[in-house]
Formats: structure tokens, C-alpha cells, sequence
């Protein structure tokens, strides 16, 4: 499958997971939407973009388990994130919940609403190794009478831990509490019912595990909070009607989420375009398959990694799908990364969490078992060549 | 020079200012850029986008004549009106000055910044016909002990008139008012020296009438500024380093501006790659003689159709670079609108202000005095079906 995709074939690529890689036909469709608006800039963003776009996210919904009008396209997670963090009005006093696991730009967003709101971010350690049934327990263990937001992501960054979200997003909801998950790995990587899952607001990426252009993700929110949610860029969308510029009033969708959230100024909306072309290109490709054998060459490795550094892992087999961190022995991390690259040509990311250190394994259709193999070979030479150093 | 472009050689194409239009080989390089990204994603977005933005500003700022470290890139200027006005800590009471004549996106932005802040917004009337020597007298007539800033369009949406807006500049930093330009439609437009307009803040799109890909803008941030300025989409740049994942501090660039404002969530950042080879297209084809050619063509319309009309421009020569508002009798604009592009294949924009209807009117380098001509008799054709209409 590697031919199907655009990456070097002279790299080891096993990151998928920081920015996702995009097979050929899907970058075609993407570059050939570019050139169809170059021919006609005004009648593609300004007359016929909303139609487009809700033709789009049609697919998308359904791929999602989700009804189209509770969603629009963002450029990405970290947008969606900033985006509802500062709709969500906060006091001061108001506590968001979270984890130690979160990603560091999220973090970064709530601490920077909380900062000027008075609010607090809170997040609640989960231990490594991982133990799924105790992460309701734990998170709850957490709420206060103050708690108004709590923050998860489905699928964890430095760690590529699958948190188990649903019975929290039930116990929030009866209790009152927002709940926002940053399903930045999560579409195209596991299942997905947006509607029976109930989180208040989800956002997510296509550019990652569905393989769509970069810059393509998602905010899905349930219909009681649409009206609470302004953009990130406030536009055209906030009139009644474009004033002073005739004919162009379609052009901001129809309903309030559109209006509010999907015209951000002029710019390429071919990425949320070419999302339909990456979710037929996986069902072309049986891809509930691929997603098994890439999770059993993950867990494969993650094994054969094992019992050479003599290290456990800091999850169960159910707890991650293609994207698994494998512990590490203490050593300098940037000294080991730049190995991988320099010496092995292995793009994969070195991760840590707390004193922990790993690589993280992403796993994607394109990668073979040689890939595995390269890998597996790499960290043996790695380990043998510190043997004694501390 | 019109196969250059890509636009619909089947169309009359006289709306360069609502989005631009590039050129072929500027779309090219897009491309080139997307497709470079996709051989390695991690090493272009994680390793090497700080520095390729870079060198792409840098060319960018001396075409602004602006210094690259007060320069930014953004998807348009809408994002940059917001950043603004988003960081400027607004307080009760505070008043934003500016005309009758801005963009309604970004009268949005600023409504929507003044309700949540309880300052208000305070657009003056600004009459026409334009009378640019008494820009600065009714502008300034508007300052009160409580403005704190004066935002203004360089060159405005619907009426296409040029602000002279560097003495306001002079006159709002003696008297310790913060100065915000919409330069939207500038950049490309007219000449540009930022370093010596001295606006505090000034955002632009090159993607107008620099013909660079959509979706690229700038802010220009004078430094005594840089550290109030904050990001719609807070990021890893907030971060002291980037925790938990080794090798990517580098990312969100060196100085304080480009930490905060560079990195915005994974995204194609190509558009702004591209931007110096739009530069290098308009040096290569002699641009400033274009822009004369074009300025000469615009004006000769107008002329030609006021003949017809009977009506009086709004604007002089001096007031208008290559879009100028061609005044229309009473009718309905959205039939207006229509009949131009269903029965003639014209894509211009009809607008107005306050009582006013106009054509507005673009000529970019790919137009001819045939797109002129066939605007001419368009309108003359209409006029004379409507004859003893009111």
C-alpha cells in the first residue's frame, strides 16, 4: 500500500500520528477542488462554498455517527479546543477537569481562558501503567461542586492511551458538567458514534487517521449549545445579511452553527472538501482490515521491544489501537531520537511522560512488517551500544 | 496576459478584489509545496516550518517595507482584525473610531469585542463624494478623551476608495491611540512602506493583489506591541517548551510574536510558502506598469459609463488604484447582479452604500480594454431596457 501514499520511500515512517500522511488520489482531489476555484474564485467561495461544504460534511457525519447539522469543519483539533474553551463564558471559581495526559497546546488554551476568566485547570493524574477500569473512577474522583467543564482527550498524544470516555460523558451530563473531548486521533482510527457517545462538544481530525489533507478537522456540538458557541475568527456570519455587497448572503450556510463558526475570511477550504475522497479511499480499501493488522503489528512490536529492553508496557492490548508508546530505558531523548533519524532514517517521535520514557508507534496502512523489523533491529543496536552506560 | 491566470477564459472576470486570482505558476509552487509536505510531514511541519516561513517573510517584508521580525502570517485579514482586537483588553467605556465605510466582517469583529467588553464601536460618516482632504478633519472630529483606538481601511470593500490614513497615524501615536489598518485590498494595490506608516497594527492579504494562493495574510505589529498581542488560537507556542515530545521546540519559532502567532494546530501552511513566488511573478512582468495600465483602464470606464449614466463619480483619479465604484441609477441590485452574470458571463460585484448603488469595479493585468468593452455595452444595454423605469 505504500505506493498509494507520497511519503519517501526512504524513511521508516512510523509517525503517523503528529500530522497524519495523505494517499495520492486524496491530494489529486484536494489540488484538483484548488484549481476548479481558481477558475471562478467568486462563484466557488462566494456563491457555491456552503452547498459544498454541507455536501462534504454529509459524508463526514455519517462516517462519525452524527447528524450533519451539528457540525462544521475547523482546521484542526487545537482550533476546535481554543474555540469552545473561550465560549464557555467561565468564572471565576469555575474549575475545568482534565488529565495529566492532555496535549500540551490544549493545555496551554485552557490555561490561557482560565488565567483571564479567574477559572481553574485541573488536571487529575492517571498512573502509568494504565488500568482502564479505575480512569471513571479516578477522573470522577475529581469533580467539586465548582467543576463546570471537563476536559479528556478519546485518544492520548505522548501516551496513545484510549481513554474510555463514555460512562464520564454520562455521569457529566446528569450531574450538569460540560463535557469537551479532543478527538484529535480518533477519527478513522477507532469507532466513532458522536450521537450515542453525548459529549457536549467533540472535535476531532480528518488530516490524521483518515487521511485527508492537513487542515481538515472538526467541532461537532450538541444542538442545545449551538447558540453558545462563537468563533475563534468572528465574520460575515454575525450579520443579519452581507451588507453592502449583493448576492452573497448563502455564502455563510444557513443555520447558527454554520453561520457562526464556517465562513473565518477568505481562504482554501479544499482540505474539508477532499474529506469525502479520504473516507471513500479507506472504504476502498476494506480499511476495518488494514486497522486490524496495523493494531496487531503494534501490539506485535510492542512485545519483540519488550523483551529486549526488559521493560512491561503502560497499557493493555484493548487500550490502544495503531498508535502504542513503548517504554524506553532512561537515555537522553533527543539523543535518541536524532539516532533514529540520522542513523536508521526512522521517523518516529520519542515521547515522555512524567519520568517515563518511549517511542510511539503509529502504525498505518502504508507500513509493513519491515517497517516493524527496521525498528525492532534500530532499538536492539540502540540498547547493545549503551550496554553498561547508565 | 490572461493565460497566465486560470480563470474561465468564457468569463468576464472583473472581480479580482472579493479573492484574487493566481497565477498559474504561483499555484504551482502551491502545489509543489503540498506535495513536498507529503513526503515527510514531521520533517516539514515539525522540523522545518519555523524556518521556511521565515525566508518567506523576509521577502514578504521587504516588499511591505516592513522588518520580518514585526511580520506574521495569517490566513487573511479578518483573522488579523480579530487577533487585534481580541488582545487589546478593551475596558467599559473605551471607544473604537472608525468610518461608515468599513467591512462588515470586521464591523462584526468589533462589535462583537465592544458587547462583551462594554466599550463601544463609533463608526463616522465619511459623505460622498470622497473629499480625501477632509479624511483626517472628520476622522479626527470623531477622537474623544475615551478613544483608545482608531481602526480604519486602507483601501475600503464596498466604495474602493483609498484612506489616506498616514496622518491619523501621526496624529493617533501623539496622542496615545492605538492605531488598527484593514489593509486587505493593499498589499499588491498600492505602495506600501509599513516601517514608515507607523500604524500600530496593520493586517493585509496577499492573496488579493499580490495574486499569491488564498488564505495568505499578514500582521504587521510595530514591537512595542508584539507582547499584547495573543493568538485566536492559543498553541505550543505558549508553552515555555514543548512538553512531552522531544525534538519539535523549534517549531513555533524564535521571538515572542512568532510563538504566539505562527503556529496555529497542524494546518497546510503552503499558501504562505508561496507568497515570494507571487512576488517574483509581479517583479517578473513589471508590475508597476501594469498596475498604471490597468489604473488608466479602470478610470476610462468609469468615465465611460458615468457618460452613460449621467452620473458622477464618487471619487477622484487619486483616490482609487485598480478597483474604483461606478455609480448605477436606482434599481434592484440583486436583478442587477444577476443579469450581468447570467445574460453578459460579467462576475462584478454590485454594492452600496447607505443610499448608493455602484459596480464595483476591478481591472487586475489579465484584464483587456475587451473586458472593458463588453462591460460597457453590458451596462448600456441594460440601461436602455430600462428606460422610463424608475
Amino acid at each position: 500500500m505504500k505506493e498509494l501514499f507520497l511519503l519517501d520511500p526512504d524513511l521508516v515512517f512510523l509517525n503517523h500520528g503528529s500530522f497524519g500522511a495523505c494517499p495520492r488520489e486524496v491530494m489529486q482531489e484536494y489540488q484538483r477542488w484548488q484549481m476548479e476555484m481558481e477558475r471562478n474564485p467568486v462563484e466557488f467561495l462566494g456563491r457555491r462554498s456552503a452547498e459544498l461544504l454541507a455536501h462534504s460534511r454529509a459524508l463526514l457525519a455519517k462516517t462519525l455517527g452524527a447528524n450533519p447539522e451539528n457540525l462544521v469543519y475547523l482546521p484542526n483539533s487545537t482550533t476546535g479546543v481554543n474555540t469552545v474553551a473561550r465560549s464557555l463564558n467561565l468564572q471565576s471559581g469555575d474549575e475545568v477537569l482534565s488529565t495529566d495526559h492532555e496535549y500540551g497546546a490544549c493545555d496551554n488554551a485552557w490555561n490561557f481562558v482560565c488565567q483571564r476568566s479567574g477559572a481553574r485547570y485541573v488536571p487529575v493524574e492517571i498512573p502509568l501503567p494504565f488500568e482502564a477500569a479505575e480512569f471513571t473512577r479516578r477522573v470522577w474522583a475529581g469533580v467539586t461542586p465548582r467543576t463546570r467543564v471537563i476536559f479528556l482527550s478519546h485518544i492520548t498524544s505522548t501516551t496513545g492511551l484510549i481513554f474510555p470516555i463514555a460512562e464520564l460523558c454520562r455521569r457529566a451530563r446528569d450531574a450538569g458538567i460540560l463535557t469537551v473531548i479532543d478527538g484529535a486521533h480518533a477519527p478513522g482510527h477507532i469507532p466513532l458514534v458522536l450521537n450515542s457517545l453525548g459529549a457536549d462538544f467533540y472535535t476531532g481530525n480528518c488530516h490524521k487517521w483518515l487521511c485527508a489533507p492537513k487542515g481538515s478537522g472538526f467541532l461537532h456540538v450538541l444542538p442545545q449549545h449551538h447558540d453558545k458557541v462563537h468563533a475563534a475568527v468572528v465574520s460575515w456570519g454575525y450579520s443579519a445579511s452581507i451588507t453592502g455587497h449583493t448576492g452573497f448572503d448563502a455564502y455563510t450556510g444557513a443555520t447558527l452553527l454554520e453561520r457562526r463558526l464556517q465562513w473565518q475570511g477568505t481562504r482554501d477550504i479544499s482540505a474539508f472538501l477532499s474529506v469525502p475522497q479520504a473516507i471513500r479511499f479507506q472504504a476502498a480499501h476494506n480499511w476495518d482490515r488494514v486497522r486490524q493488522r496495523c493494531h496487531a503489528l503494534a501490539a506485535q512490536t510492542l512485545q519483540r521491544i519488550g523483551d529486549m529492553t526488559g521493560l512491561s508496557p503502560v497499557c493493555r492490548d484493548d487500550d490502544f489501537a495503531q498508535m502504542v508508546v513503548i517504554p524506553m530505558p532512561p537515555m537522553n531523548p533527543q539523543w535518541l531520537k536524532d539516532t533514529l533519524f540520522d542513523d536508521y532514517r526512522i521517523e518516529i517521535p520519542v515521547t515522555s511522560h512524567r519520568d517515563r520514557l518511549f517511542i510511539r508507534l503509529s502504525i498505518q496502512g502504508y507500513n509493513t512488517t519491515a517497517d516493524a523489523d527496521a525498528l525492532v533491529k534500530a532499538v536492539g543496536e540502540i540498547l547493545e551500544s549503551r550496554k553498561g552506560n547508565p
